[in-house]
């Protein structure tokens, strides 16, 4: 990465915490400054999770070795002060009280209905600060932004709550260090796919892939269960709208290689996309599950609106489910088994007309972990689709845990649904 | 938490991976050890994100100062096997193919259907392993453990997908690091409750905590959507009987304070609770969901082996499904609207008859972010029980996004019918 950037500007995120060590508290913060950083055109390339240890704390701050440390958490009126003590320790100099921020506190405590006189004193704490930083105001929270400079380093002390935090980086650490390093701009692209795991999708971008780098564009391969986003990336060395073009090119490239894996691009789920084609063409969906249980009708609801194009669906748990609720003839179960294309095709037929949809989708499969043989081993899934042009089915054999064959099969069988509404808009077209 | 523990084993999680510097992946695994580790008696002291490139992964291991470091990611066959060729750099030693786990890989793939002799060399370059490592076999992916010591240091490199990485601590690391190092006992119990907030139960349970420190308890309260764990630990110096016994007693005098909150212990999902009370009584389950999506059927069926006792479901998006399938009025629904007591008593009172079951649960809400009114804003769900001694509705509100309205409300549903299950069980006996 480092030879694709014209200017290497590093960070590092040191998060300060024993909830985070202990795993009680998710580390959202450093995944945050991260992506902010990024986008900024600043390489993380240290992530550093601490304790609540003042000694710990000067060490870190020793062993910094990038041109800026965002140090979070550990301010807080119950935190006993330790990472102030502890910057005051590194940087030399000592607590001062600052009337501004002593101010805006009492401000914040009255604005709340409080009687200004008895503002807690661990509260007014907060109004005493390092005297050799430049205080950054925290609009939000009594526990200031700090700015230290040491060495051509930048260090800035930033409270733990997320959305102070947000704030103070957003509104005033970002930009004094747009003005204090002047990165390069950086331009992204994230294109969706599922169909093809991670290795056999390299396999099939081997050649593009190889091309990128000449360019210094970066790709990144994040999997998700059933789907690989693809993600793009390019330093903007000047020249902003080059370096789009470049990029847009390339995720354009990418549709001629695999245009039947893609789905999407940046932030838009596979049911999003699918409610996006229904809406379009004014049609509606109903679902059949067995072997996903629920799971693929809360994938398509879990889109706000989804009532617009979701007629309903039936899990049919039970072969008497399938065989009164979607009138599966008990000789075809016999004959081929719960899990086989007649009986899938037979699901979204059957609940096609039940539920008076356009479309419909099957599933019928073995999770696991028990139940699977020779023939149809774990993780087997039948998927179907039925719409106005009649009603196709695959199997799919899915790895993993029991929840992962779920997920993965819902992904499977709304991407199988996708291709048909696409193909589908495209004949009525 | 130093002070607490006999004997102090420091570990170090180090994730290597450009995704979670960049902020594409949130990182799951460090909290994930370290949870697991503090369980073990292990204190994590030091967390560290680091990016996929030889040289910082060497420095990183040349710096690591605890007696334990978990390495994870860099393993995937896209990732250019840098971490193994900078374990390989640093433990001065070279790959060697591991006939093993070669087998093991092809014998995946074969399982999948595929053709042996059309492996992917991506996925064969995984048997490529350190000499001088024991290798841990990964029986869920194709990217090996790998165990090694230097200095009095151990060193474990582990795959970055959560689940291959949890079995793999789970089953072969913890047990490992516990005759490697000793660490001291400690004895935990962890109870489940439902019902209410963090804060409040925090309120109703001051006393009882207070009391719980002079002890050398620790509570810690652990929220997720729908649910708060509170988990007791305490250092067994010496007589785990005894602590044992303390922890057990203050556990009982939980169930005293707050009994209608608890359902579980431990990994016990209420699903599972749930599943386990349909089984002892040989009873049936139903469900006819509408603003839960389908989400209480997939957590119904997350459960292996429950299809013992689900039949099935109905998801009843649109009005016309309530009708057809389920058999409510239309005046019902124009006198009542879909959000009502009658509407979610006779869903679950329809389904239980359609699908022949002994118990059903209902439920009909507004999961948002539109369509709330003054007297039914956003998150008002109607949930209805329906068994052998008639049906029982109650009406929650749920805060917070659309997301977690429909998981509060499916856990609530599950702990609803939990309730009418215990009584019924009670009143039969």
């Amino acid at each position: 990465m480092k030879n694709m950037e014209p200017k290497d500007i590093t960070a590092e995120c040191l998060c300060i915490g024993d909830e985070l060590l202990i795993g009680q508290v998710l580390n959202t913060n450093a995944a945050w400054m991260g992506r902010e950083l990024g986008l900024a055109g600043i390489r993380t390339a240290l992530g550093r999770v601490i304790g609540d240890d003042q000694a710990t704390i000067v060490e870190a701050l020793r062993t910094a070795s990038t041109d800026i440390v965002l140090i979070t958490g550990g301010l807080g009126p119950t935190k006993d002060d330790v990472t102030k003590r502890a910057l005051c320790e590194f940087f030399a100099t000592g607590l001062v009280r600052n009337a501004g921020v002593e101010q805006r506190i009492i401000g914040l405590f009255t604005r709340l209905g409080g009687d200004a006189r008895r503002v807690k004193q661990a509260d007014l704490a907060q109004a005493m600060l390092p005297e050799c930083c430049e205080v950054l105001p925290n609009l939000l929270g009594t526990a200031s932004g700090m700015w230290f400079e040491r060495e051509g380093r930048v260090f800035v002390s930033l409270p733990g709550v997320p959305y102070e935090m947000q704030a103070l980086v957003r509104d005033q650490v970002l930009p004094k260090l747009r003005e204090r390093f002047r990165p390069p701009a950086i331009i992204h692209r994230t294109v969706r796919t599922t169909g093809l795991g991670e290795t056999m999708l390299a396999e099939r971008l081997a050649h593009w892939e190889a091309g990128l780098a000449k360019q210094g564009i970066k790709l990144a391969y994040l999997p998700a269960p059933g789907e690989v986003k693809l993600r793009l990336s390019l330093y903007a060395a000047g020249n902003p709208q080059a370096a789009r073009a470049l990029v847009d090119r390339e995720a354009m490239a990418l549709y001629r290689i695999v245009p039947e894996l893609i789905y999407g691009e940046g932030a838009q789920e596979l049911q999003e996309v699918i409610g996006g084609l229904l809406k379009q063409s004014g049609q509606t969906l109903a679902l059949a599950e067995s072997c996903t249980g629920g799971y693929l009708s809360h994938m398509v609801t879990s889109v706000a609106g989804s009532s617009a194009y979701y007629i309903g669906g039936v899990v049919s748990y039970a072969n008497a489910v399938k065989m009164e609720e979607l009138g599966i003839p008990s000789d075809m179960l016999e004959l081929n088994g719960a899990v086989s294309a007649p009986v899938a095709e037979r699901m979204a037929i059957g609940v096609r007309g039940a539920l008076k949809s356009d479309w419909a989708v099957a599933t019928t499969g073995i999770a696991g972990p028990d139940g699977g043989t020779p023939e149809k081993p774990v993780g087997t899934v039948w998927i179907a689709v039925a719409g106005p042009q009649g009603v196709v089915s695959e199997k799919g054999v899915f790895m993993g845990s029991r929840d992962l064959v779920i997920r993965r099969a819902s992904m499977a069988a709304l991407n199988m649904l996708r291709k048909q509404l696409v193909a589908g808009s495209a004949a009525s077209a």
